[in-house]
């Protein structure tokens, strides 16, 4: 039994981790929160005390940390005696936090692939460029590393992974739609870190269709789609994360990402994206002054934790398969629909972060008891998916399935497939 | 006869009015340019070498000032032996630029009204915050001072002093409407410093309407116009300089000014100054960084001057007039048409820089000898217009009038009013 947490970040994704650890501290031990600002981390540990939300009593406590220090992160590692460490901040810290995990011997779980801050887009397959590059060294210390145990990637695979295995015959397609029907009161915001939200859409988009990386600009590909609770929506087909391992971990021909976004989303991004605010280069003011654009769009945009409060409406989150199942052609959507209003009752959080978080804290509790902790390391669809997504189910996140069949629950409590009525 | 002009500032305007000023050099002797960037402030020398420029042999020379430094902007007065100072820098320099001015006696013209760093749109009229209370001290030290010697404000002054003085026998209102059918080939770029550009349109919008000052919001007020050459143009209510003094010393109850924007421009604005990005305060970045938005927004923009290469279409700025002559109702549109290329041709710049500074060299001109230099400080419309019309008429600005009676040029050669045919 692996205990003790340390939580990497105190943005809104770790908030909800801390907040879901703490829901279950009686198997996970001490809960700890490090921050490059020790504030930040020190308002989560407030917000847990103020909603009572430890289910047993025992430790929070918040520390001011470097992250991208190896040696720092290894000793605070070791003086908190985790032995599960989820990276909840920015992207760019996964390899040094990664590193300091094969060092210790603790668990590693993140939501997010690994970016270098000089780069925007990666030649696919992107995990290749880095964390596949420490699978052979996380196997040689015997370390568990979970990659992408966020909601998308995540959930979304290990969707896939169930439909492949177990509600398909062959699977021809699997377009994964993340859409946001919930509103905040501001001109502009983005739902996460902007740095992070707007990398993901100023290089290439890469997909994968018909068994081969395929290069797109963004909103070139654009397509509507009717889904349920949320009704229809608007997507583009974006680059992400999941399709940089589902393509090499699945035997699918097509897998493609498609991401919501309102008309007005779009114009401020190109206005930015076109005048040169979303850059990472640094700019030279006339008064001499070294300045990186996004940096500035960042500190001008609401801070994304500040909408939840005045946040309305669900997001849908699910993926779309098409294949084969009894010899006639099947296509199912396999979905999580998540209310903005009731994340925030339950942990403070709107619901694009809480979808991020609360997967990474249940792949904290597999690995705890053991059922994920292979002493290796894993994308989510190499996992067996059914006991995450039945943690799922009593977590906050439950999984719907439309088909054929109709709309339904997809999975009992105990994890067992329902049928179709 | 006042002889040498220094001309302060080495952005387009400065540009232009350097080049006028060598093309007459021999009226005005010799031609120094000073800018915080000595760099700058010698390209326009060499432009003027490089077209040669001068009509007469002479001295065209560049120099370093902060021209916030009232003492060493008055030492480079007295050793250039400049007798004129032509204010072409930013607007933030007007007040010390004439504080210099009267220190050592020389005459000063600018070509707009004077901006504090800190305020975005002042209380009108704006000049009796900042010019007119040194109208004193011009008068006892016998300082000429000519207050807004651009186009608009300038030019738009002066056909609105003519109209009044001699086209008709009363004016009731004055629409003077700024307008550019050009285009240069960049996403989106402003004529001038972005910095003064935009605050024009941060603030409110003040207007003279029916003899008292109304405020409105910017984009509040549309109105779209018939003009020559140019054709069908959609303005926008914007508060402007001459607005503030035409109300003082005519006797006219409304005067308005609306600026031509295009959809697209008025967009990018709009999500600019949505997001704060076109503030002057400054902003902390989550590295700590204090940065102040607009001066980030300024440096990913095109820099004005590298437009005028590819600039194509014309500029048509005016005075639509609306009043009394004969007893009956008349209308006239007093107008000039300046084409881009025309200008790159002759000076290496476009017409919105041109039109600025070519009344600012004639403004010299007739300081020089001795028409305008009146020892006092002045606005355009308090100065006899038709020397200064009749100089532009040869220097590249002619004037145009559109009025029941057709559309001619105004003045003949030697200045005399040109009756309708």
């Amino acid at each position: 039994m692996k205990r003790n947490v340390l939580i990497i970040g105190a943005g809104g994704v770790a908030h909800v981790v801390a907040h879901k650890c703490a829901q279950h501290n009686a198997v996970l031990g001490e809960v700890h929160i490090a921050s490059r600002t020790p504030a930040k981390a020190q308002n989560i540990v407030r917000s847990i005390q103020a909603r009572h939300g430890m289910n047993h009593p025992g430790l929070v406590q918040a520390h001011g940390l470097n992250a991208l220090d190896v040696r720092a992160t290894a000793a605070l590692i070791r003086a908190t005696g985790a032995r599960i460490v989820i990276q909840a901040g920015t992207s760019f810290l996964n390899m040094s936090v990664l590193a300091a995990c094969i060092e210790t011997g603790a668990a590693y779980i993140d939501t997010a692939i690994h970016e270098d801050p000089s780069k925007t887009c990666e030649a696919p397959p992107w995990y290749a460029n880095y964390e596949w590059k420490q699978a052979q060294a996380c196997a040689a210390a015997g370390v568990t590393a979970v990659l992408g145990a966020g909601f998308d990637p995540g959930v979304v695979n290990a969707y896939a992974r169930l439909a492949v295995d177990e509600l398909f015959d062959e699977v021809r397609s699997i377009d994964i739609i993340d859409t946001n029907a919930g509103s905040h009161e501001k001109y502009f915001a983005t739902n996460f870190d902007p740095e992070i939200n707007f990398r993901e859409f100023t290089g290439s988009v890469w997909s994968w269709q018909q068994g081969r990386w395929q290069e797109n600009r963004m909103f070139e590909e654009r397509r509507e789609w009717e889904l349920p609770v949320v009704g229809r929506q608007t997507t583009y087909l974006t680059g992400h994360d999941e399709i940089h391992s589902l393509s090499t971990h699945l035997n699918v021909p097509d897998i493609r990402f498609w991401m919501g976004f309102s008309d007005h989303y779009i114009n401020v991004f190109t206005v930015l994206n076109s005048l040169g605010l979303l850059s990472e280069k640094p700019v030279r003011t006339d008064g001499g002054q070294e300045v990186v654009p996004l940096k500035v769009v960042k500190a001008v945009l609401p801070d994304p934790a500040s909408l939840a409060s005045s946040y309305q409406g669900k997001t849908c989150i699910g993926d779309l398969i098409r294949g084969v199942k009894d010899g006639k052609p099947h296509e199912a959507l396999i979905y999580n629909v998540c209310d903005h209003q009731a994340a925030y009752r339950e942990v403070g959080s709107q619901a694009v972060s809480y979808t991020a978080g609360v997967p990474a804290a249940a792949a904290a509790l597999l690995i705890a008891s053991g059922v994920w902790d292979t002493g290796s390391m894993n994308n989510i669809e190499q996992l067996p998916p059914r006991p995450w997504l039945q943690l799922l189910e009593t977590m906050g996140l439950p999984t719907r399935i439309r088909d054929a069949f109709g709309d339904r629950k997809l999975l009992s409590p105990c994890g067992a497939l329902l049928k179709a009525a």
